[in-house]
């Protein structure tokens, strides 16, 4: 099983990466560009209306819909609901040391209408997080497959606040409930790889960080000035650092 | 309409506030304590299968369902569907200088499983904010009485983590849509007053500071520092600060 | 607050109206011309499956969807998300003496998919009324912000058609639950205006008397007049005096 | 109050009815003494989350829940799935000359969770009408067995209130959207039977005479009058023969 | 009522059917070809966001959408939402001896987003079968008309695969759960016929054995015959037989 | 990784299992004392209205709902989010020689209304069988781990029973749509691990041949012995071998 998940090399450079695989959705790559790791699930997707619907990209006249368009059922062949290369590891040489290896209807487009995701993400040893995000409508199954993670997720206000956390081992699994911000640690010496199933078909993933202090164009820096009670040179600091 | 809606007074001091006006879950009150004024909105309950179904309070054998039990419909009269107090001014006398008044099914037990809620939001002159928030499945739009705020939100990072802002007067109207970070500021020197249409019956408001660093208990601070980049100190000030 | 909210002329004429705002569908003005005042609601919407989907008008080739083709997203703006106006009054010299401003997916695009809209209701003094209506899938939530209503809803027929009515005030709010015939009497002597946030992003207003006696065709009066028990001759005037 | 809403004299006059079948739900019965036939249908339920969830009767304690509590499944057998009686014609001696029997969720209990329903309406020949009504939240697909009906639906005001009427004979299918108001007439010299789907495992029947003139209490009778525009006297006449 | 449903001439040649009505979709009709009499139904499709959306076959361009393309609501009329015919008894000349004839949105395109279908099945007498089917999202719920059926449907593994069946005669309604695999057999000496309404607009019916055994192309004769612990010749045998 | 996913000892004894891994329900375990490994998925189930709603067991006075009650919510812990094992191979010694290990809502309560579940299963070498079978509302994303698979899915008739079938390797991910049957065969030489996401958080699994020859009670032998049109003795051979 060595070849089939291979360990990564040793790398410590910065800028998260979300592999998009080269799948059906180019247009998406360029917004994935560094900064934001995540589980990108879904949920709670409109049932479909026949035996599949598989996803094709919009079309030339500019014209969208909720969802995708489909494909003609009569072209439809098996590997429309087939995708490669989940046993690649992911490139973790990026500034928070972790990778989304997806597999959405963006990747795989006899996903869509099905409400169902994949995904494969890898940490680098000491350190690797998939930092603080929130999938605005699906939830997270995670399984670990090697290395150690620390995880939790964070209620809403209405229950305090409370983090549930957890030290995961291989075979170990967690849920992550729709809409909570979460995170995953590496707090092993060696890589780590786990895979999640996604309530949805989609992607989705908000990570706060580059939310905050790095939206384009960037937030009036009273907001987050006043919100987090900081010094204004550090915001604006946040701000540089974030929005490169 | 002066004395249906008056100008409170004049309030510099800290600590927001979400007026639950003392409804019907009290429960709810003591994690609402400060740090989050916030448009607590909500969208796609399940349907009833009866004309309605009056919210109860949780039996005493600690028995829940996904949402509320319901009120013995021989038993329900119109006050189950009526809440006054959206005219009382909220209380902005707090650190971000907003407040949020909630008519949710928490307090109007009659909107159980109709998909559906009310609030009204205060901001102090000068600066008054609701900070950034999220809602983990519900649409807010809101309409401005007085005031003038700068609202806006950020798009998730397959679109580019974008920020749609605007400055509203009243009469103006804005949508934040599902599960987007989004904030309102006062940008005035008189009082703000919105009111929001939500689309859910509950709340689940999420306000991210006080999830990264006031959670209880805390977040190992490697996760922020880490996903934030900022010295170590500061984070466990930030954390100091919002844990109280 | 007076500039924002000006009281309406006094005025005695008849007809109702629907202010559809000059929006984004002109389609729709002809049909709301006169009788219908409504609270126009609607709920239960799909789940986006986007950040967004705003909503653009029928293509030329005149193929529909359920529901509004969306805008390509990197041509989205701010304004997709706003629309001024709400402070205006409506015209309520109409023979019911009230007027409805929707804000839904029709005047505001960025609606689609969310599931929510507001309106702004405007009744004249001494008897300006919203008449009896329902919404086929949506509920209503309703908050005075100036005047003293009389406003109820009648129940199915398994309840036993049982009415629940209130008289509001300002800052009190109402439910109406979704499907249920409901209406609303101003019982002052001044205007009264209300907001009413709806569990839809559209319209869906039935008003009972228009879709009786004045549908197009007009229904075989020999129905109306056995439903009914009334004289024949009845029945042909109402049919004559709503289908003008 | 009391002025604006008379008692109406005890009027023993003659009534449709809705034939419950002596099934599970006896509560429901007095509810349904006379004025009402209708299609019964019911529509977009919750998705079962088990292969079954045959109803039970509310239980003592006064506790309900959005749709029905559910039998021990080990305890179910072929029977709950069960219902016999729909060769039997209903009794058509009432005021409007129809009879709906129906199999809803309260006839029979396996429907629960099922979104589905099916209803016998017999109507009594030279002028049996099924009465304009509505069902807030479910479709009715109906086929003809015997006889010959005029029957239609009326579209929302968006839409101009447009009537889609037609003349069935035995063998022909017609449906009624979602939340239209609609109608059937026997307009042969026979009797008429139909068979009607609904989208729902519910009732939900909104009877529209019932509702503005024979509500529990009695609607202020200015609402009528001034949305009618007839004669005070006429409705208030109409109330009495409505509220017996 | 004999004349309304005359008895099918006396055929016991081989070969099932499922009519579809020479419907709006043509193209459906030759994979409908033999072996499948079905009970078609569907359930939970989305909520409609308009008073209706009649079905359009799909444009020339080859673009698909989950459901249908709606017709321009201007141009629809009462024959959008009619179909004749369910008077006229299916040929039961099939080798299975039973006949599905269906008005689902494919043959009555105003059922488009209803969420409801309804289909005729006609039985020869001494042992016309609807063999084992399932239906992936939706109920059935069946009345008999003529005849005396023995049916029934098996639960999930996971509830033991209890069998649950009943002997029906006229007027009984019973109901197949959704995805629950079940049949319908027809123990009497003359022909029989059912109506049965579903819970969705669409067909979506799965017939075991020619799932199993006569799929295109066929699956590896490795796999049933493993399942079923048959000899490899019998399911060569059913290969053939099943996949002319 | 060895350590984490031994290879389980070579047995080709017979008799499937589904682990359900000592979890909450061992009502279920009974069940699945056979025939069945499946993939257990479960789709589109109802939104949560709070942030979560850990599943507790059924309470003792035989009350059910549709799904789970929930545990009171000051009660919950993060080990309610949290199950170990599987990094244990399951026991293919089974006559099917293959084995589902399931983390559904039934051994992860935390599960509860959201939606998704996880599954390990394992093929023994040289013709481990996943049979045939169906899951009645949900999808499942598959991605192999260890060794090579023979998968695939029949549509269904109105699609014309068509196979989409694939050889699958390490990381390759598959697709089967929701209701539709399918299967997975290990055509290696080594043993096969796979996991799959499940659209829903619950189990629902018909395998095809326990269904139609092992139901409790038998299916009237008649109905498969037409269906199949095999002998007669084959049949009730076929109901021995599945029905013990």
């Amino acid at each position: 099983m060595k070849d089939c998940f291979p360990t990564p090399p040793n790398n410590t450079s910065s800028g998260t990466n979300i592999n998009t695989m080269k799948g059906a959705s180019p247009l998406l790559v360029p917004f994935l560009l560094l900064a934001l790791a995540s589980s990108l699930v879904s949920a709670f997707d409109p049932s479909p209306l026949q035996d599949f619907c598989v996803a094709i990209n919009e079309p030339k006249d500019g014209v969208f819909v909720n969802g995708k368009f489909c494909k003609d059922p009569k072209l439809v062949n098996a590997n429309d609901f087939f995708k490669s290369g989940l046993n690649v590891p992911g490139d973790v040489s990026n500034h928070v040391g972790s990778n989304v290896t997806a597999v959405s209807v963006n990747e795989l487009p006899g996903l869509n209408t099905l409400g169902v995701a994949l995904v494969r993400i890898d940490y680098a040893p000491y350190g690797g997080l998939n930092p603080p995000h929130t999938h605005p409508h699906r939830t997270e199954i995670l399984v670990v497959i090697e290395g150690t993670l620390y995880v939790g997720f964070v209620t809403s206000n209405a229950d305090g606040n409370r983090l549930f956390a957890k030290t995961l081992n291989p075979g170990d699994v967690f849920v992550f409930p729709i809409g909570m911000i979460h995170f995953q640690l590496n707090i092993g010496k060696t890589p780590a790889v786990a895979f999640a199933g996604l309530s949805s078909q989609n992607f989705g993933v908000i990570t706060i960080v580059d939310t905050i202090f790095g939206s384009d164009p960037l937030i009036n820096p009273d907001v987050p000035t006043k919100a987090f009670q900081l010094d204004k040179n550090i915001v604006e600091d946040l701000q540089k650092k974030f929005s490169d």
